[in-house]
């Protein structure tokens, strides 16, 4: 999603209940953000309350459709605060590894209080995630984000050993997106739907698809940037030995690429130098073009549903490919 | 435990159905290492089978007694594997926050594959273990680890909040080794109790004692050495800035090491200095004394037992005292 007001356009054609349950979901936050007693959590609270914009808990509530009932509500809101824990955990772990300064225009928990603050963080995000979902007392539900979350380790240990290999097959990349932002976002439209008793096999494929889009276009973003716009400067992954799409599909067009080797990388102005040679084969077209492929694939095969949720889940679906117009 | 020895002999103790169920353990653990695809948890697989003594999930099994049909025991070798992955995730996250050069005899994650893998390592370990319960589609198990886990974090935090203050309260102090190590031995009898419908809440309450003290006489350990037996230096905790219970209980028998400064303390040699000063105090023997004294206490709580169940407990409990005789 571009922007906050995205989201916000997407609850506002979702109907006035989601609204509200994302009211209940950010209170929820707020409310483990403050437990665990003054200075214990104080980290993970800021991180919690830090937000974002709270994409997956969103798609958990859009995957569940209209209102159903108290008890379906309360195990909703359990899931979409579990699966923002998750995401949580996740991000204060990666900006630990990556030793990030900021992030969401705060400072991260590892620049405030150093890594072994975070990293206890990090896991006390993950251990919260499946406590709130063991008080619902659902195994269904502990089962879709145990496997999302090993699904996310297991992503980050693909990475690590596909670093620095240029001749990495695509099917491997992608196996590794749908592992590090798929499988969370599959995980997400499950549990909405299971709450519900909904189709929860196949909302949870429409979710796998929309998040390896997602992942997709992220990494094309790395390296067409512009570093105004993502934050960060251009060719961020290669200087870090992530082969993503856009190099795999340009090896093929310009076979000079093919031999590159990124450990050669010195600095900042070569991966920029290696982003335009990238760019200039036409590989961040047609990356752009497999990910609309993606969310085409997605929305089509989404299940018979009503309307207006239907909208909301085809309104998800366009932003994530909007963010990259 | 001293030894593996020692937890042979309460295994031998505590009958024949024990040995087997331990070796069901040990095979489901072999079978995670195998799994997950070759490269992909090699050193999540590698931290598995390289075991260690195997002490929580041996607490899993004893509490629940004797055997109770297959169901039953399913649920007992999940929840004893689980305990164990738990336990091994932190192991390996607490190896990459000290830069861990090896444990248990061989490289640790962080030295052989770096911070990166070692942190997903760590993540998948966690996840596999609330994937394993999630099989069982339990709630109250899950609570019971969740609880420990979030448990584990929040000691790490706890600790790091308290670093370098020699005036840290005693049960601050205490309810950090709850946290650090008491919940996780509760989460094992609780969840040994749980699976054949035994008194939950009392064998928990043990387990919370025996790791308690496991965790007070660990402390001791760190100022009495002797580095020969500890594989580690004398002081490596004050070192690191974590004041525990010698130092707490010297400061009040010599008060000029209240007013130590543990920043000040420059090298190992200075640090067993320190050490030698506490000791001085007979802080030590008080430090054991109280320890006991939590043993004994544990062991005096225990409800009514099958004989034999409760002298493994027991043997158990004398194993935890008996390591530091």
């Amino acid at each position: 999603m571009a922007t906050a007001a995205a989201v916000d356009a997407v609850v506002r054609a979702a109907g006035p209940h989601v609204a509200e349950l994302m009211a209940r979901v950010e209170q929820r936050l707020r409310e483990l953000a403050a437990g665990h007693g003054a200075v214990l959590a104080e980290h993970a609270g800021a991180t919690i309350a830090a937000g974002g914009k709270r994409l997956r808990p969103l798609l958990v509530l859009l995957a569940a459709g209209a209102p159903a009932g108290e008890a379906a509500t309360r195990r909703l809101v359990r899931s979409a605060v579990a699966v923002e824990l998750i995401h949580s955990a996740s991000l204060v772990h990666d900006d630990v590894l990556d030793a990030a300064p900021t992030r969401r225009g705060r400072p991260t928990v590892v620049a405030a209080a150093g890594r072994r603050i975070a990293t206890a963080t990090g896991d006390l995000l993950f251990s919260r995630a499946f406590a709130e979902l063991a008080a619902g007392g659902e195994p269904d539900d502990v089962r879709a984000l145990s496997a999302a979350s090993s699904a996310l380790a297991r992503g980050e240990l693909v990475q690590r050993a596909d670093a620095w290999n240029v001749a990495v097959p695509l099917e491997r990349y992608l196996e590794r997106c749908v592992l590090k932002t798929g499988s969370l976002f599959e995980a997400a439209c499950r549990l909405g739907a299971l709450a519900v008793g909904g189709p929860a096999d196949a909302l949870g494929a429409f979710g796998r698809r929309i998040g390896l889009a997602f992942q997709l276009l992220d990494d094309v973003l790395d390296v067409s940037g512009p570093a105004s716009r993502t934050g960060k400067a251009r060719g961020t992954d290669l200087l870090d030995g992530t082969v993503t799409l856009p190099l795999i599909l340009a090896r093929q067009r310009d076979p000079a690429l093919a031999a590159t080797d990124l450990r050669a990388l010195r600095d900042p102005v070569e991966a920029e130098a290696l982003c335009d040679r990238i760019a200039a084969t036409g590989a961040l077209e047609e990356a752009r073009r497999r990910a609309l492929d993606v969310v085409a694939e997605a929305t089509a095969a989404l299940p018979a549903l009503p309307d207006r949720q239907r909208r909301a889940l085809e309104l998800v679906a366009a932003g994530v490919v909007e963010r990259y117009a």
